[in-house]
């Protein structure tokens, strides 16, 4: 017998592999996915515009990417490196913050309510109608505006014309809105209403001398929209500190991310802030004309996309080629503060935008300026990712000229091409058949769709749809098929949780076996691997994924059903492992990839019970700190330990009421900790002010009371007891003469008064001579 | 321009992805993995015979199989079936069952102590020792066994020769292992000593008429080894309950699964019971008949080795053809209960055992038998995958005759080849530089491990070595590489949690930009990824791959300790949730992959990820409220708010040590708010505690000498002036003669003393005169 090994040959392949290929939109096709860098992914997306709250359209593509890059990382196992940007600064920015500036300045100084600011308000109503609706409006309608209140009633009638809406939409959305929540909603009427009511309000409180601060703030505050723009075309010039624009971008960057990791996104490996690569602009713009590939006019600089496009190895717009020279693309593309005066072909597009009064600036070459919207891509992704990136992503209407924009900047800088090879652009997203817009009421925030549905529940909307398709989102897709298939799995986790612990079944014995049933369910759960492997290769098609998932589940729902007490439990236990930790892979769920079910539940605050438990001897340790504190300051007795005091009042009044902890101070000085939802805790300090307050209130009154009674008593005393009984403190000719005390001899017939009245008399005298004392000391007090 | 994309070019690699090999002890090189389906995989895993507890050498195998398994599916993203068969019938089962069952039957009826149960356990003691040790004996030592006590001396005696003993050991481990721990540890020597006191124990009680059942019981249990094999041999026919059996193996799986889940090894996909497979058993082994490659003797079925070795196609012992014929090798795979006659040849491995009376049984054309230990495999892997497997493992010691039967078996099956594609054995494991076993007492079981040390620092003690290398499991390797490595990650976790959630750093603006140090590092974290990548396609190189994990860590802690102020957290938190993600890939830690550190400890309860999370706004608010306290204490600089103070440093030092809670007091007065485990906290403390206490022992030896030195001057000055110059204070005869003040006048001789003499004697009287002033005052002081 032989003592060495036999030959091994390699095992032959019966299945290949099947191959990532990915939507391009630089092909418009599916193309085989091959990174440059082995298993290394450069993936740049573009991030938001930070000036409002993010909404549905945001959710759509962010959670969508979100979803593509747990496959690329999670399932495929690339090493991904996804950055992102934030344009912190750009034309809508600009406006907002310095309107949002302007009004509040205004507002501050709107002490007074007076003809000079109703007068402002009106100018500026018609100034804001003039600039949109009069020109919408037939010959006889036009007006000075609001100053004629039959003119608003007149355009209502006439806004009841689809027609003549639509024309309108066009120019100016947000009137339109207010037009149409009028027509259509006869109750939202008071949304344009308010201001012309807060006008005429206004005018009969001055009239009324009502002029405090509150008539004039209700005032300004009902008209914060037209007033802002009014505000900023006279005074823009006058704001230029960077931090008035940062601090708006800096909220909503915030916001944007409060918003993404409550729709568990994940967050990017890398954020870039454009204000903070001003320097890296400058010097990329230099090189581009150094490159030959733009030019300077008057302190801005415009790409030249004619020397571009014609130059060997160039291409101007290979996403959307069809696109160029469409002005109103390019035109919202180059912002609203921006006119690109003295450009060589209305293709091109500012790289660098000379500020003018009331816009940040930086200094440049050209002059003081800001950069060019498309310009901070280039720069960011260059600086992160250098001159080559695997896949650039973002939503569909990006694509011109924003990104074809940054390739033609991007390949002009490197002086070659391709800078990007795969383009990953995520579809539109409509709402019940209609394009989402503040105008149409169908405009949804994150925060708004958030308190209606889970984020897996939106999660799973949107992976039943192709990532770059148009997604129609509607009510009977999440109260129809997204419930469905929620329930679904639902109840089939919590069916298999029950037969894996049930402690009779993991007794028992003989079930181990694997006979026909469970091979065809096993052989089913391999092939749903394999297909489902190969959906996601189809430039991951989650909707056939899914369905994938659908089908084992119900398959294996027949086995469990079918088999009763012959199951093996094991089988059940193997696929739904599976499913779940595919589940999570799209980010349903948390925890343990070997658990079953969907893990940690998204959103609705996991382990709420556990929470009391791990944080209490946190809260106890915290709380006998702060009494010890209280009790050594307390015991110390002295002025100056007042502020600690104070901070343990703060710490009991502010900063733990948010978190919902209480502290109970008790007499013994020990603090009684007690963990309770925040918003008690909120209403019980309301509550504790007001009846503060009332206390107060009360005891002030009480005082007054007092203090009113005594001024009478005092006031009593006004009268000298000498001239108490004569005119006018008695009626003329009830006496007749007097002592030299004042005290009434005869009566006004001059009949010798009785010696009973006299008595009384001398009485009510003597009584008068001691209250008259008192307020002659209380005069004397007061004087002196 | 044109209005059509331009052509695109599929992108060049630049770097090849590298391609996963491992280990194959089919060729016993490295060789690619080539799954037969896709990315499907088929794995087969050897199982335990479950018959007694599991041991550190089970921990090894298991853990490092969960570890290729998890880098396999949840690294390499391979859709694995893995399958474990528990091997629930085989000879040390029946050996092992059928004498508890016997044991606990006589327990059950020896119910008084009586002389024919004396008797019978001194009966059970002469078979016991006759069977064994007599023989290892010389001749003069022979005995009937324990009814000379003299014997038991005698025989220790003689076992302090080493030679003698390793003879011993070849024939009965235990028993060798009984007299090596009386040799060696002589308070050990109880173990054998047991069973003789309760002997001369049992024969005084009988004779004081003490014959409860305590006493009964008591002899019965302290002899269990000696009389279960005695009761064994006589009794063993009436034993044939499957029941019996099935108690045992049914007992030990469920433990072996619950040390399982303690070390956090994955539940296999589908696991086997041999003894639910017997009627597929019968039709396989009938199969292989069938195919030529097997016959039948005595109701007993052989595998036909040289026949199927001879036959085309086929190879008998393809793993370890040098061990052919290694009887030792082939009789331990056949069992104690098994004497294989009729074979044809000595390689010749039963397929089939004939019960003999005292075994279960179980229907078969060859008459009632049992299944031998290696069929058992080959049914059930090809029940569950077919007849080709993409990989089976195992550990290394079941490589000859278990695997090598195995694979000829199924081969002789399915009558072709190859049916096992890559066979992973994992390597042995030695303690201390010794092989594991009872008679070393370096035996050591899993519940015993891990007494010691966590789920986690045993699997990093597996991570720390190649999985197919021989591994010493010391002392020294877990207190030294496995402490630091756990340390190592703790901190560095800590430190960027500390970082990531101080919430003045978040407010910072101007942190989001990548200089030089950022970009350098990133680099290293991609370059860490490929290598990391390349360590674990290069079979399994977990060692290779956790050093890449470490010394990306310290080149973070350099950045990070290197920024300060400058620093971009976003970039440390890239690298953190990546090497965390790893370390979960490991099985080091559980949770969400996008988490910071290892995730959910392991072992240690739930929620642990989340706990932080819910803790931090708590503990920030806790701290800035201590801070505030602070400032203000310190800002008053009052004597009298050091108590508060100190309160403070309490908090920090004593209260929230326990919790896990580390307040690192910074320069600006705002303590960094970081959670580590206690333990870590309680040894910071412990060496500062330590710190100080030199510190002020240093401090407390300084003033003791100066102390010392400040008595020994006050000393000096203890002889009034007038004494200095008079004995004893002087030599006898130094002087003659004195004034008032003691000053000397004469010499010895009468002579008077020269002028220098007395000036210079003056000058020392004046001396001590001050000394002595001083001494006065001292004492005074002291009385006083």
């Amino acid at each position: 017998m032989s003592t060495a090994q036999p030959t091994w040959a390699p095992p032959t392949r019966q299945t290949e592999e099947p191959v990532l290929k990915v939507y391009n939109s630089l092909t418009r096709s599916k193309v085989e996915f091959i990174p440059r860098s082995g298993r290394h992914v450069k993936w740049y997306n573009c991030g938001p515009t930070v000036y409002d709250a993010s909404h549905m359209g945001h959710a759509r593509n962010y959670v969508t990417q979100d979803i593509l890059r747990r496959i690329m990382t999670d399932y495929f196992g690339y090493d991904v490196h996804f950055v992102m940007n934030i344009t912190d600064i750009e034309d809508k920015i600009i406006l907002r913050a310095r309107q949002n500036y302007l009004f509040n300045d205004y507002l501050s100084r709107a002490t007074t309510l007076s003809s000079t600011l109703i007068g402002e308000v009106r100018d500026a109503w018609s100034a804001y109608l003039q600039s949109r609706v009069n020109k919408g409006l037939p010959e006889g309608f036009r007006a000075d505006g609001p100053s004629d209140p039959a003119w608003f009633a007149r355009v209502l009638e006439h806004a009841k014309d689809n027609q003549w809406r639509s024309e309108c939409l066009k120019r100016d959305e947000k009137f339109t809105m207010h037009l149409n929540a009028a027509v259509r909603l006869p109750s939202q009427r008071i949304c344009l209403e308010r201001s012309f009511s807060a006008l005429s309000e206004a005018s009969k409180q001055l009239a009324d001398g009502q002029t405090g601060q509150q008539y004039a703030h209700a005032l300004v505050q009902a008209s914060a929209d037209v007033l802002a723009e009014w505000l900023d075309k006279q005074f823009k010039t006058t704001v230029s500190d960077h931090s008035i624009f940062r601090a708006l971008s800096s909220y909503w960057e915030t916001r944007f991310f409060e918003d993404m990791a409550r729709l568990r996104v994940r967050e990017p490996d890398t954020v870039t802030r454009v204000t903070e690569y001003v320097p890296e602009i400058v010097s990329y713009v230099q090189r581009i004309i150094e490159n030959g590939y733009a030019y300077e006019v008057d302190g801005s600089v415009y790409f030249d996309t004619r020397t571009f496009d014609d130059a060997d190895g160039h291409f101007y717009a290979k996403l959307e080629p069809w696109s160029k020279g469409n002005q109103k693309l390019i035109e919202e593309g180059e912002g609203a503060l921006t006119d690109s005066l003295g450009r060589r072909s209305p293709s091109d597009f500012a790289l660098w935008k000379a500020s003018k009064p009331g816009e940040p600036e930086w200094p440049s070459p050209w002059g003081a300026g800001r950069p060019g919207w498309h310009i901070e891509c280039s720069v960011m992704a260059t600086a992160i990712l250098g001159d080559n990136i695997d896949i650039h992503s973002g939503g569909i209407d990006l694509a011109f000229p924003h990104h074809d924009n940054e390739m033609a900047q991007s390949e002009a800088f490197h002086d070659h091409g391709p800078w990007v090879n795969y383009f990953l652009h995520t579809g539109h997203l409509h709402i019940e058949g209609l394009k989402m817009s503040k105008s149409l009421k169908n405009f949804i925030t994150i925060d708004e769709i958030l308190q209606k549905y889970s984020a897996r529940q939106l999660r799973l909307a949107f992976l039943t749809q192709q990532w770059n398709a148009k997604m129609d989102f509607s009510e009977s897709l999440m109260t129809g098929e997204v419930k469905n298939i929620e329930t679904a799995f639902n109840n089939f986790f919590s069916v298999v949780k029950a037969l894996i612990t049930d402690p009779d079944r993991l007794k028992n014995d003989g079930h181990h076996r694997y006979g026909d049933a469970e091979q065809e369910l096993i052989k089913h759960l391999h092939e749903s691997q394999a297909n489902f492997r190969a959906a996601l290769c189809d430039s991951f098609n989650t909707p056939a994924a899914m369905d994938m998932l659908r089908s084992l589940v119900s398959r294996t729902n027949v086995y469990i059903n079918s088999r009763g007490s012959e199951m093996n439990v094991k089988v059940i236990e193997y696929v739904a492992k599976w499913v779940g930790k595919m589940l999570r892979i799209f980010g349903l769920g948390e925890g343990e990839s070997s658990e079953i079910g969907w893990g940690q539940d998204l959103g609705k605050g996991a382990a709420a019970v556990n929470r009391e438990e791990i944080l209490m001897p946190y809260l106890r340790t915290l709380s006998s700190f702060r009494d010890g504190v209280r009790k050594l300051a307390i015991a110390k007795g002295d002025n100056a330990l007042k502020d600690i005091l104070a901070l343990c009042d703060k710490l009991r009044d502010i900063d733990l009421v948010p978190l919902g902890v209480a502290l109970d101070d008790q007499d013994d000085g020990k603090a009684l900790v007690k963990i309770v939802p925040p918003e008690e805790l909120v209403q019980a300090r309301e509550e504790k002010r007001k009846q503060a307050e009332a206390k107060a209130a009360k005891k002030a009154a009480q005082v007054e009371a007092e203090r009113q009674k005594r001024l009478q008593k005092l006031e009593k005393g006004r009268v000298p007891p000498q001239e108490m009984f004569k005119p006018p403190n008695v009626k003329e000719g009830e006496y007749g003469s007097w002592d030299e005390q004042g005290l009434p001899l005869t009566d006004g017939q001059g009949k010798e008064l009785s010696k009973n009245k006299a008595k009384k008399n001398l009485q009510l005298w003597e009584q008068q001579k001691d209250l008259h004392e008192k307020y002659l000391a209380w005069k004397r007090e007061r004087s002196g």
